[in-house]
């Protein structure tokens, strides 16, 4: 493909220094499964960020990372209540059902954001053996929809959650585009947020492939080794793995990653916001919008991406570390001689 | 680690052709999840050894790929044939029951080969609804124990499973090694031996960390996408797992590394052969020996390797790609020098 | 308890010439799991009444007929399209989830009966392993809400089923009610209206406890014994099982017991309707009303009945076979001088 | 059928007091799953025999209630230890892999019988994610091939259990049958033994259809519930199932049911054991002996019973509550007669 692709942050390929730290991580043998040098340095840097007590577990992919966390967290009939666009209730094959064995309550909500009122609404039979006990409430930052929680946001669900005797995942796949957009530090969005366990996603961020599984509510840690080695999520060459963490934990790579990305999207919607709907607030890395199918046939000869809803001919366009201003720029006027005047 | 580690063929690292493919392969945008030309090229090449008519699923690692391949032979009615030394059976904590829903008759063999006797044996209750229903065997090689069954012996144990309406899935973690050893090509022990459903394992012979399924029996493809996906087991930047794969099939890269591991191995075992004892035949790149603990205790000081049997004794020492003559001399010096007289 | 229960038709105990059934059927020594005579009994009947095709599966209660049914049609990378008032789908503690491993997908429709439009809306991402796949419908009859499918509202869906690949399910937990009150035989509801598998509840008609697996296609049939049975669904004493199918299908005893039980929430709603808002058409053997909390207390104290929706004050009004007019005359006259004027 | 089998205890049909209380039970109306006044007096004649603080949770069937009890005991990365000839090890149908997810190891004993030796050389891998890890010990009583823990011995596994900090799973499938052969109450097997969570099995011993899974441990009861529910096994009436162990427990019919199949079988063996080989020590109601197949054929003509072992001719007589000394002496005679000189 010679163009830039709209269509995923995860068509941008590696960072070069993701790279060049996993070429060097291959200096020697090295112990396999966590135990080397690099996986430690791994540890120690996302513990800068998150907190001197987060255990964490680097896994493979963003559906491992959710499925693992998930697995400590809710036993088969225990609920995990979520957004109805949730990563894990519409593109994971169904694999959090398979393996938790545990019903996912989908709730509904603008902009792929939950509120206490949809929460509260959705918790049902509580103590009665014919129903699923609602256990985990599940959050994405940023959304699949490009919007972030605010901090006042995140807390008043996860204050909930706890008053309700609950515990709050976070899918992190894209976390970095919200610290970036917030302008808050990484810790902010965990501990210090009320969040119980969370990913933080590398793979879109400028990794080769990479999640990291961090376990913030201490309670929660004690089976995580078996769960992740079980779930299939165990590296044997694990220092490769980490060394992409380590790169993109220096000097903020990940910070300027998901800051450039983020300043694209926003680049893209300020360029054709006047003469297309944009669907939601542009927040992190993602511009929703609203086309006919005639003009994003023509776009997609020359742009891949993603028809998101066939029946409204909603579209969605993707920004990456990777994207240029003159990708935005050329892709904004190839939309803008391409929509009916 | 400054010093080579005979603790596991995962110890070594990558070798530098799979680095240099995976830092070429990230070249511009490309699409996710395989539909991307480097994932092309390394289907076509897997094709060339295995026949034109395989369907091929990169996967993140071993008990993924073994996990993926037997959903597709199973239904949790349905049992798995294999040794009791297994790496499905003793390694995986326990995934295979987990994600099958199927039962393991796990058989004690000699050498960790199965033969039709023993799996004849092991047959029971067809046709009861009270009992499990054999239906797969499950074959590793080379095997857990560095043994590699002959074409004669696959060919035995395919040929009454067939005959019995029963499936074979071999865990080729380290098919190259059995090839190199038998001499033959990859394919002459896939479906020329009458294997329904294998892996093709590029860890253990010198790769970043990625195996490939290889459907060679079209009638089970069908559900392998679902199967993979939902396994958690389905890698965005698929290029990257590509790269790998085809780096090893590049100017027989992957029998190069697999020749000159068995070769150390060989080493290993003539140079010391006859100051221990060696338990099994040494066809591949492990090497199992009978050591006194406190040898064990002196070698493991300068080079790491495992016990793999606590109450006898017994160790496991490995070799990869990466070990040097040099390593395997300076190691049978000293396991010479340590020994009681 | 003294007083008549309104709460649920499993409030009302066996039927006289049930028990009387199992106690005829303790005659001597029987052989086991459904290899008796009482058993090729109650086979027989069932297809007189459903076909003579159909392969009958007795279990032990509603949950296991369904989940036992639902396992020979998806594979866990399926999914099941079913009412969000679905049995399958909040009254089952997530059995189907967590036995299954497939999602569940619900949809919100009125008076509890899926349609084709709410389904065609419900399908999403065939072929895209992103995605659960679509393969069955799950249909009660007679709905939860007391409301009955009429054969082209179920032609309609089957044949729409049908012609996209599903296969269809019916939860028949009250199979009986619905053909009562259709006036149509039990087989006009199965294969003629083009139902791929279906229970036939005997608990709620009168039994003490069995449901009937019937598979009405018979490709669905081949692993059902052994569904059974891991599904902790196989009786032992298969005779008492089927004792009681026998004595429900003689003399159509089924038939007078449902054709009660629907008479007398039809003389419920008739003798309050004028007070209260019936929530929906009263077409199987339940009443559903809105009522002040207040008289809802009032009411508990001298007949057990289930708030339906604490927030709206909707209750649920079930009729048994052992329900009698007095009961529900006397009932009806409380309700009128308990509700506030 | 008109004369006595020998093939299965569960061939025997229900004792008549049993029948009787479950009719008398059926009077007017009652709570459904448990909220019953039968439910509750079963629970208290449990109590009496088990303790105070037992937790009772009837189920269908004895798959059911081992099922049940082991998911409170084990997450699906942890192991169980049972015999070879484990009821869950071959006769479910490979249920508990399926619903537990975990690994049962199996170990050959003689006489069925587990030891600490036996049970110490079968633990692996502790604490290593690798490998499964052991958390349960799983026991019969009596065992499968008819033979009895003394008090002495279940103290000795159940000690060492609980000193590895495992914990004690008791398949009571005949536990009143072990009671009666070693002349102790029923709770002197139960807590005073160590174990932790039980099954007093009522169908074998002259039921309709019930098991009750025994919570002895309240470490354990708390999710017990949902797992009795989400597993399918929660009955709607439940007090036909309750005065099934009404019956039972009153005026000690469990113990004069179990007392005279237990010296039913004695009189067989005594009957017999000049003639034929009896494989292990007669202390409950089963007879294994070794027969030619020619006389086996002979004799199943006229009383059914099972070959166990079809390479070795070992066939099993089990004998129950309706097993008339006429019966034994019958088959006895005809035994002796049918052998060849």
């Amino acid at each position: 493909m010679t163009g830039a692709s709209f269509a995923s942050d995860n068509h941008a390929g590696a960072h070069p220094d993701v790279l060049a730290a996993v070429v060097a991580a291959n200096e020697g043998f090295a112990p396999a499964y966590g135990d080397d040098d690099v996986t430690a340095n791994a540890v120690a840097l996302l513990r800068e960020q998150f907190g001197a007590d987060v255990e964490v577990f680097p896994v493979f992919n963003g559906t491992g990372a959710n499925v693992v966390a998930l697995q400590s967290m809710v036993r088969p009939f225990e609920a995990v209540l979520c957004a109805s666009t949730a990563h894990i209730n519409v593109d994971e094959c169904g694999a959090p059902e398979r393996f938790l064995g545990s019903k996912l309550i989908d709730i509904d909500v603008p902009e792929g954001k939950l509120t206490v009122a949809a929460l509260e609404a959705a918790v049902f039979g509580l103590g009665d053996p014919h129903h699923v006990q609602t256990r985990a409430v599940s959050l994405t930052q940023s959304t699949e929809l490009g919007t972030v929680y605010s901090l006042a946001e995140l807390r008043e669900i996860t204050s909930w959650a706890h008053g309700r005797g609950f515990v709050v995942h976070l899918d992190g796949a894209r976390i970095a585009n919200a610290a970036a957009s917030l302008g808050v530090g990484l810790g902010e969005l965990g501990v210090a947020s009320g969040v119980d366990l969370m990913s933080f996603g590398a793979t879109k961020n400028g990794a080769l492939g990479v999640e990291a599984v961090l376990v913030l509510n201490p309670a929660l840690a004690e089976s995580m080794h078996f769960i992740r080695k079980q779930s299939m999520q165990l590296a044997s060459k694990m220092r490769f793995l980490s060394a992409q963490l380590v790169a993109l934990l220096t000097d903020d790579l990940w910070l300027r990653n998901a800051t450039h990305a983020n300043a694209m999207a926003t680049r893209l919607a300020a360029a054709v916001g006047d003469v297309v709907e944009i669907s939601y607030p542009v927040q992190a890395n993602a511009v929703f919008a609203m086309l006919d199918p005639a003009s994003t046939a023509v776009l997609q000869e020359q742009f891949p991406f993603y028809v998101w809803n066939e029946s409204t001919g909603q579209v969605r366009w993707m920004t990456s570390w990777r994207t240029t201003e003159s990708d935005v720029d050329t892709f904004a006027t190839l939309i803008r001689t391409t929509l009916p005047t």
